[in-house]
């Protein structure tokens, strides 16, 4: 999938959300307990049920690890599942990935083969040849975080270098330049928007992955205003609010309701900036 | 297990070798390929034939995740295997995982319960409540990127902050304050061994996990000089030089050979250092 693809299904969609898919076994209805892999039926009933109001689909892979081999079984059928019936879904695995780059070319292989993605995020810590190698794939997105939603971003993407930038200024204006807008976006945490005008400035075309609007905080109204551009250029994604909005046996029905209150919301917010 | 007790290993088997278990399929003898678990059966053949001679096992995940589903199994395998047969190896998740505190706790029950590893590595991007959830399981241990071993490291370990600092030098410090040296080690790249002297003063107490020694260049004399404290402090990986030493059906007796020729040269330099 391309730039021009991907807000293509915005356009039609009228919708910018990504659905962030972090099933916790303790967190489900308890109905689906009994079946044979509960975090499938959670996943699967979900995304039916949203599907028309979202783009992209976030899986966080550590709440599949945290239970390990059927964890991933538990992933993998919901990719299958989602390339199967919806296609035009983009597909990001959230594993914040980064090694060196024999190994980068092993991770590229089990997001972009093994496990059928869309675009994987990377931490950028090591550095380029740790990044590279995602961006080799035709198609494919590598999704790198520059600066991010939790309290500890002020630790070390916020120290300032001795040119005066902010490190995660440098990272991404560095990063900028090892891939196109057709293979590179950057992860900008939404409880920050005043960087958002400086995101934007230092790469005005990429397209922004932006968690941190609902449960942590961060403003719909402000992050659109901000980092909307005239290709889409915006992707916000929503989790706990959207598959925990009932933890009843009307999750489903609750899902759907706060994903169409949110793609309401970014018709609105389209129209006015985009 | 804690500093002590992984010293105890090493003076044990005068070793501080780290094994790196990256199984590539295509570079695996041919007669394991007709195996039901390919992957497997090398990692087993070459646990067994280096076991005395090395402290740690360090897989790295990438290679098992670019075979999906099948690769989980191989590495579940592979650790139930050593934790049955070798209790006293100290099991590295090599995986450089990191993201915000609510999920890096996922992170951490994936690797500390689902699968039984001592350790896991960490990319200290996005700072403190990245890498505390780890830190909170007693006998359990982070493994945090310090200084890398990779071209790429140059493009943001080693950009100088305005106080003067090098990016690394103020993740080793701050970092060295969230554990204590029974729940925290740093990731220091051997080709680099100029910079060890000034890791050492940074964290002088700390274990270091050492890459890049063999197929990487760096030197084992160097970085034990520098490395070694007076209670081991140094663990060094080897990994291709060891399990493709041979790639035909002595692969694990040249293995063997190959670890055995390492560990004679630590005891040599632990005698002189430690």
């Amino acid at each position: 999938m391309k730039a021009a693809d991907l807000f293509q299904q915005i356009q039609k969609k009228q919708s910018y959300l990504c659905l962030g898919l972090d099933p916790e076994k303790s967190k489900l209805p308890v109905h689906l307990l009994s079946t044979e892999d509960p975090i499938f039926e959670f996943n699967k009933a979900i995304i039916d049920a949203t599907a028309d109001s979202v783009v992209a689909l976030k899986p966080n892979l550590a709440f599949y690890e945290a239970e390990g081999l059927a964890g991933w079984q538990s992933l993998d059928r919901t990719v299958v599942y989602c390339r199967e019936n919806y296609p035009d879904l983009f597909l990001i695995a959230d594993a914040k990935r980064g090694d060196i780059g024999n190994t980068a070319r092993k991770y590229a292989d089990a997001f972009f083969t093994a496990f059928p993605f869309d675009a994987i995020t990377l931490s950028p810590y090591m550095g380029r040849d740790s990044i590279q190698p995602f961006l080799d794939y035709p198609d494919k997105w590598a999704i790198v975080l520059g600066l991010t939603s939790n309290s500890g971003s002020a630790d070390f993407q916020l120290q300032e270098l001795a040119n005066g930038d902010l490190l995660f200024e440098k990272v991404m204006s560095e990063v900028g330049g090892y891939g196109s807008t057709d293979s590179l976006m950057f992860v900008v945490g939404a409880t920050r928007a005043d960087y958002i005008r400086r995101v934007r400035e230092l790469v005005p075309e990429h397209f922004l992955l932006v968690p941190g609007v609902g449960a942590q905080g961060g403003s719909l109204d402000e992050v659109s205003a901000l980092g909307l551009n005239k290709q889409g250029g915006l992707l916000v994604n929503s989790s706990r609010g959207i598959i925990y909005a009932s933890q009843g046996a009307d999750f489903a029905e609750a899902a759907q309701r706060e994903a169409l209150n949110l793609q309401r919301q970014m018709k609105a917010l389209l129209e006015r900036y985009c």
